[in-house]
């Protein structure tokens, strides 16, 4: 099985960028800590990047055919972009949407996401760990999908 | 080390309310998988649920100078209880919110909680397994503080 | 059959509470009246007021199994509470929200209830009476479910 | 005594428009239920339908000398005809106002009546039996006027 | 097959009445234009025109059972009446909203109509093209139902 | 020259309903005032009074190639009916708003007029006297157009 | 009898600022329109203008012994100025509001008037006119305080 | 005479929870405090705290019967108890609602009480002086009722 | 003649994603009926798709000079991207928007679109006729411009 | 130690305006209870008033260096004047605010105001009375800075 | 040629209050950079500060035949002052809106200016240099007016 | 040092697109003046423009360690993206935003800018020389830091 785990604008400079909020690991680091995890399961990963809202929607339409789950940080975009929603939502496949801060601690506009609705479920501040509560969670709704 | 796992209104009645909403596992059942995976960390385990925003307020209070860390689901008291947001932020212990369903894509109602800002992380819609990941989530806080 | 007339906070001030608005009738007499016009019907009717939320959304699961319908008086939690919400949409019996005044022509808060959306219906500004209407309308309801 | 019951725009298409909504009891059916009801409080009825908004206040006008009381469903009228809302504050006779479904768990905008603030009270939800209680509550009303 | 167009309040005054608006086409030549088209697909057109609220849900009403689709100018009832908004869901046939002037490039009221949400589809702002072209989609919804 | 005195739903009551608020003269009372200001303009005056919106909308539309200006009173309508707006927009007069009691000290929805924004201008809180500043201001403008 | 006639802030720049909004007729001007129309009923007019919302507070004082009426353009105050109209309130004399051009026809923020709910009355729109209307009316209130 | 001083949720912890807003005396020193002040105006004070909603409502409807006056700091009940706000209405007693820190300059939510249109007067940010205040107001209001 | 067909972002799915509200017609089936109708006008046809707003401005950058008119459906884009309004805006030609959806009966955000304003209309809800509809407009518009 | 007592438009009318809503006291006699009570903590007042926004702000300017603490009383600017916000702000004295009348309870506009945010704390309802509780308060606070 | 450079409340106080916010230049110091950059431009510059509105507007009525252009901090005004928007737009000279600091990252209330909607342009957040870039700005408008 | 200016969606069209808003100046006419006013304070100065969201945030971030400071006008994004926002946030270096139209004099949307409250500072309405006021504003601030 495959897992992709698809990152918003910015987060490529996690580490350096704010550390008060986003701590000091990398996004390297965070592959590989979703890497490990997903091994646990049994997953491969496809873990990816990018500031191009336009790309997002691409990744999601291939996981249509070319992923079993999503783990979805997409940071800004969460806040504004109908096309990465309406992406979520056509691509079929469990999505988990992860916020390395608790972003209802935060600014009031980062306390709506329009991607929650259309997410399997939301997991907000637990920091890069959430990654990987993200992994454990698709595990388990694609190891036993009537279990939930 | 010692976490609460305190349940708000109508969760005694999980497995039976509302089944495809809420599903089929007993809050009784929620209640082994909380103790099997706390007991993997070397966590003691205390679980509740209560009707009464009172009690809530006073467990709350108790986990003050009893309990290392909180999983809290507070059920409707999530979206209006600015007393129970008060006792969260009052208690001065890692307090995870955890959601059964996915409150965001739900009635808008439940899709603004008042506790989220004063709780250091919030997971929404993994059904029970939303609890496993907030004791999980307990561990990395309380394990290692500064790596987050 | 039996009824569940259920009341919320300050009803047991009923005739003595703000008479201008909420009439010279009692509590008790209020009882004695849902008695009479239950027994019309043939149900037995189990009749409690409480000022505590908790012992309310109690009385509303005690419903789900020992209730055949509930006639609701919610006060002023009807205009917050989502815990009331959540139980009476959790019961799984019919239940009728009474107000005495009319919520709609009083302060501008009273004219929204949390309740109403998931009451089978809902009757204000009648007076004591909106209590009879309440009954007789369960009985309608149970004595004929597919009629209406 | 005479009792209006008066009904608004669409009514005439009771029990054939939207059955899982409104039910299949036609208007020619609610108006001998409530000849049958009134006729016990030995009221007179003068049952009317219309989609006209000028003619229902000229219905409610003539109230003012003709009628006792009126029972109002003023259907898609309710929720922003002001022009109604006026008549029914000017025709100085008690109004009761009355929805077959249960308005406040539909559409959002027809939560809010705008004729509620100005009708001695509301029934809402109780299907066709709505317009009995209706009646009964006109006859404890004009009966009793000091009672409620 | 029959198709009304219906057309609501001061549309009589096409032509005249603000031209630069609505141009200088009057409400007879809209009518021969529609006829011709209609021919074309072999439907027969009744073309109305009411200032009255209360004239039109009759008409929608009519549509029920005299007409197999409706192509809908409501002009300045688009945005308040509820009572044509029920009408059109009640009368079970295909509407297709019209608007000669590009409601979405006026003033903010013209921008909501409360009537799109239970029409089939909305054309603004293509003149009264947008007659013809609302003829036209009500040829295919009617001629291929399942091809849409 | 002529003007067309326009008096909207339920002010056929005036000096009955509500004499608190809209005080004891009569409508009849009324429109022999105007009469009487009128002709010292040496203007004749067409005075008329409706419950119905459709019959205010053929009136205004009458007014284009009938009337030299317009004193309304729209009543009720005056908060939501942009079919009378557009009416009052496209007969191409001055039209002078009037309103009896003085709607910005009343409730709330009465504060908002959707035709002041098309008016030539508003009057309100003046009692009857305001038709006659009305009519004065009709003969100001029509009498000297640029001087205003 | 003395009436005043308050003029608030840009009303001394009245010709030749914004002519197409406000006309060419100067203050001075309408100062002498005042008094003429004035004289006609009798009264004195006191007539001044000002930038100063605290004299404006001042001389509505003053009013309160020293005026039978007040005629007010509070220009831009009437929009935010509560310093001003509490002091209309508490002049304790009837206080007509004036607005030479149409507010309700121009920026959003000119459509309210937090003075109006305390004034006897409103008019707007109908140019320097309405002082002289305004005039009138107070005329209508001082000799026949009941007749309104 | 005797005064009820009534404290709401988590103010037991006063002293121990974030001294930087609600400072370092605990809730036993204000009572002392409240004692000492209140024999000064020869007051026999009821002092209490709960976390219960439901018990503070049976507190302010004793205090009908059992009270002269209220001292009431509601803390996060404040901001959406009706159920509170309907029982110092009823209660029919004076009430002075305290708040220790300035709520007006804290989170939003904060800045709203439902319970201050009921109280008689409103102190903030005082600190546990405000609770001194609050008893001196009521010795003025019981002392001298008409002097206020 | 050259008219660009320009399509937003998850269009290239059409067929497969949400097929019950999207229908079963592919995107390239819709560029067939296109090329076809635009060939009935004599037009040519640029038919483009992308999930990139950068892309979607260009394009409608280059509509300035390489295209006479241009049929958009910008989908999600069309709620949020002022980009692509601006683009719309500058682009110079007349630009039609479509929605194969009824976008006025689904979730609110998609009520609204930014775009609308400056489109010369708006075609929603006619499935992928639609299409056909927006090229007769351009073509009514290309060929008789002064005749709408 | 100095305190300004500083009042707002329309004080100096207290005792003679809106008695049933401010008493009867006037301001002169509010002054000498202030002296009063002030010289019973040795404090020395300056006591104004002024209806001019300017001068309030000019007088709190003084205060930075002439007082040491403020006693504020704005009236009807607390609801809008950000310029005495400002002032109250820079003056870096504590500043009391208080209202005689319970601005809670009163219009919808009173309930908020624009300086409490910057004030140490709030009084409201108190009657005169809040004035000498102001004292009591700036007393406690320059005299045991650190107590609170 | 010459310029006002026209100071609103409490910035007289520049240097002292605030410092983080405003730095710790002077007033004076501010005119003489001032002086100094418009001597540059050949423009004498009339520099003055002022708490009272009405004062404010008087200047700017002043400029219209005794400035060129006009530099406008008119702080706290800013965000309410209609009286100060209404004297820009009268004073048909360009204004310059210049503040300090960055309004845009302050109090939500900051965030907006009534005045700039009719100024030509804004400086916000560029510390005292901002008045410098504001005349520049005006000498590059009084130069070469079609050239921007 | 050098200086980044990056330029927004559509500002390629400067000079072309609607010039009675945007003035006749071309974007490399811009980068010409803007090379120019750099070279005096000895910046060097990287200007380009992208039509691309992703693209724009890509540059933030290689502003990061590749400019000392930003000048930009981000278009159309100012007022959604959130991704622009965050990429000047982390991009850690002084950005100065700058609009050539005054935007706050313009459509409603256009006067809230998401990226102001992250920027040091904004010039709005000077037309090209905005951005060259901007430079001077960098060098300013990277001259001097402690002066502001």
């Amino acid at each position: 099985m495959k897992v992709f785990v698809l990152n918003g604008p910015s987060l490529n400079m996690l580490g350096e960028r704010q550390p008060l909020i986003y701590g000091t690991t990398t996004l390297a680091e965070v592959e590989q800590m979703c890497r490990a995890r997903a091994s646990q399961h049994g997953f491969e990963v496809d873990f990816r990047q990018t500031n191009d809202e336009g790309r997002l929607v691409d990744w999601l339409q291939e996981a249509r055919h070319g992923a079993d789950g999503v783990v979805l940080n997409a940071a800004a975009f969460s806040h504004y972009s109908l096309a990465v929603r309406d992406a979520v939502q056509a691509c079929g496949k469990p999505v988990i949407e992860v916020h390395i801060s608790n972003i209802f601690a935060r600014e009031e506009f980062r306390a709506t996401s329009v991607i929650s609705a259309v997410a399997v479920g939301v997991i907000s501040g637990l920091g890069v760990q959430g990654y990987l509560a993200a992994i454990d969670a698709l595990a388990g709704i694609l190891g036993e999908k009537g279990a939930r």
